[in-house]
């Protein structure tokens, strides 16, 4: 049963949709606007019309829509990276994990998702804006409680509060510089990963993986492509986003 | 602090790594025995050497290894579908979801991983000796108690016992049968999945699909390259597999 | 040694080329005009300056150039398409071949440069105005001696005038609508192709190739990738077209 | 109409197909011999039954069968590649083109067929063995006479015999050693080509292009994946090479 504060989506269609809260007011949209209070008691599922008598579906959010929704203020690590770091890293629901760089708070997003209510994400960001903005973010969302804000910027001589952490996440352009205070900070046994645009962080990274005590280290690139179902006419999609990012994933050994 | 019973990953390379419980007994490999009791009371991360000098290291499974080490005996849906299926569904830790055709387990290991202890998997399937097999490989994974297993096939005349789930997952070969039964089960307002190998199956199912009363129907493909970082010597994998299946998602809407 | 008429591309990067014939006369950028009457004599390879001091190199358009510049009134099939095509086909200097549907002559210009000046294109187009756009652009590459055009609709009715051409391209929106008329025209042992946007048009295309006695049929799609190469930033390209179209090839043989 | 020593494809199917010379002899498959005698005079297209009663069709072979069917002493450039070279190069039927480092001459076969009877390639290869196993792949393919075979290798100061060709193609383990020698050997304002199959090899080769006059540098990779199109099971292949190498082409400026 919907209640006042339940996040919604109000879809019309693959390109105009809207995530909101719902609340007593009127929900205002290029196609005229939606009164949401009569949904309150209502169920998910429902079709509402607008006063110029458009349709919109209220929908429970996808968490890959809950990522793409977030307000961008930099470029942010897509769904179809962010579910693969997840498949190939020990998160589960109740991890405590390290992010280092949130930007958005996209990923982080994904990951407050996976750990559930009594996971935490200790989420390290050095720009102030982008904290602010991701804090929302995770608000908006309903997770920002499974995270701790954190304005700081990580170096090597300024490292992570935490230890034995289940998982670690760095996102920052020369990640091969934080390694030793991941690997201070990380559970043995347990993974961290990386995501990095160019092929030169990409070697760096990866060779200073394997010096600093890291093993099973793996790069991975993920496309994804849309089949459009049409009768008649079923085709895939015609352009695509051909590179977000190299995906870095490796596990620490106890050193002898 | 590993305790007898818990899952450990003895990995050598990434070819020769096995999935077992901590005993107080030897494991063999092909490069000898280790003995698991001196783990007990250790930490993941360990170096262990077997009896003829081969070191293997302690690790703590990724999801991804849980998936792709279970027995199989059938083709099974590849991590890289199962991750992408989670991040566009309303599933997380807590849900309560139907899979329907959970052949070797792989994807029913996705999901209880998502759901979390809190969450319930209703797993239907026709065929005993995958039943039983699934069930294994669940109990191996430590996350059987998150299933309940139920031998039966659905039909359109012989449907799901539960109501209002948050997600329904479809693995079987004509997924078009059974969207009355999905439809009946499923929550207004969440997602169900299917995964088809041919495009006629696709499109009869997303045809279908479009008169039954789901919609944000989107189906994709899912393709991930591996970067072999070497020195002087970078370069992508050479043969991937470039099919597995197609994913399908939709939302059900309470029809009018 | 370029003459009056050669043609020549003025090449500054990537996005800012034209390509043109050598006159005497000016020619016009958005970065000045550029005297080319001093260019006759001399050699591709030069830099010219533009009247505000840009920089342009006179290069000798490759194929993919010649293509990508075609003025479009239509899709156009791409490089990367018509490369495949050509690559399995039975084409090869002083090939004679048909092509029905020309459009606006880019995959003309593919087939006229691989047959070279001793082989003979019969290009088929029911739209006029296409067809004399087409002309003008193979006038403009240089190759319309190599091309007969015929304003003419091709339907099972209405076949090809010539016999026993050393390859035929359909392009049209029904191309199993052609395959009698393209037998009939075809040398035995010799290659057909088409190029379909649509799973749909696919399997009815291939289906029916099979009945009129093709063999060995092929469908492909082609994918083509960018490396930015960028000293410390080399990356893939971000966005790529991932469907322009299925290319299908078969072989007649003749019926017993 | 076959005459003796026409190159024929005897095909059953795409896994058991064979290439060979048209003679008065039994050809021997291990579905049993074919005469090929009474082929003499007739037509490609035809069906040959062997001995054992299974049935061959005679045809005209493609390029890409006669690259594919080379005898292989090393790794090949594969027709993918080959075609995306040709397409955005200048070569065209008549070019003057080199080759350095002819491996088992696949290239070789897809450059001759694009030069046609009046174009010329100069291939140097330092390997004996490698030469003499490309020459006959050359001879069978009926191309030989287009290419002068050089057992020699190329080094910064062993150069090109040759001057202004239309295209130079350097397939060798470090070709920024031999730019200076391309560039010295190109027309200016024509194309060179390279394929690296590791990442720090266009890096090198990309960047060392810059320094010695060239422009318009592109780097690619190609992909294909065939549609197995079967009725009610039209799927994509379900593995592909996904790797095989970077290709690089740019353009000789004159140096001012």
């Amino acid at each position: 049963m919907l209640k006042e504060g339940d996040l919604i989506l109000l879809y019309k269609d693959d390109r105009r949709n809207f995530l909101t809260h719902l609340t007593r007011e009127r929900f205002h949209t290029d196609k005229g606007f939606i009164e949401m209070e009569p949904l309150i008691g209502k169920e998910y599922g429902l079709t509402v019309t607008t006063n110029l008598g458009h349709d919109f579906y209220v929908l429970k959010p996808t968490l890959y829509q809950l990522m793409m929704k977030v307000k961008r203020l930099t470029q942010i690590v897509y769904p179809k990276d962010a579910a693969l770091i997840i498949n190939k890293s020990t998160i589960s629901p109740g991890s405590r994990i390290i992010e280092s760089g949130i930007g958005s708070g996209a990923l982080t997003t994904a990951f407050a998702h996976a750990i559930g209510p009594q996971g935490k994400i200790y989420a390290y960001e050095r720009n102030e804006m982008f904290l602010q903005n991701a804090k929302k973010n995770l608000e908006k969302n309903g997770m920002a409680d499974r995270v701790e804000f954190k304005l700081r910027e990580i170096t090597p001589d300024n490292r992570f509060d935490e230890r034995d952490v289940d998982f670690i996440m760095i996102d920052v352009g020369s990640p091969w510089e934080l390694l030793d205070a991941a690997y201070e900070a990380l559970k043995p046994g347990c993974r961290m990963a990386t995501i990095c645009p160019n092929f030169e962080q990409v070697t760096e990274t990866v060779f200073t993986m394997e010096d600093k005590g890291f093993i099973d280290i793996e790069t991975f690139e993920v496309l994804t492509r849309r089949i459009l179902v049409r009768r008649g006419k079923t085709r895939p999609e015609q352009r695509i986003p051909s590179h977000t990012g190299f995906l870095i994933l490796g596990t620490k050994i106890t050193k002898p």
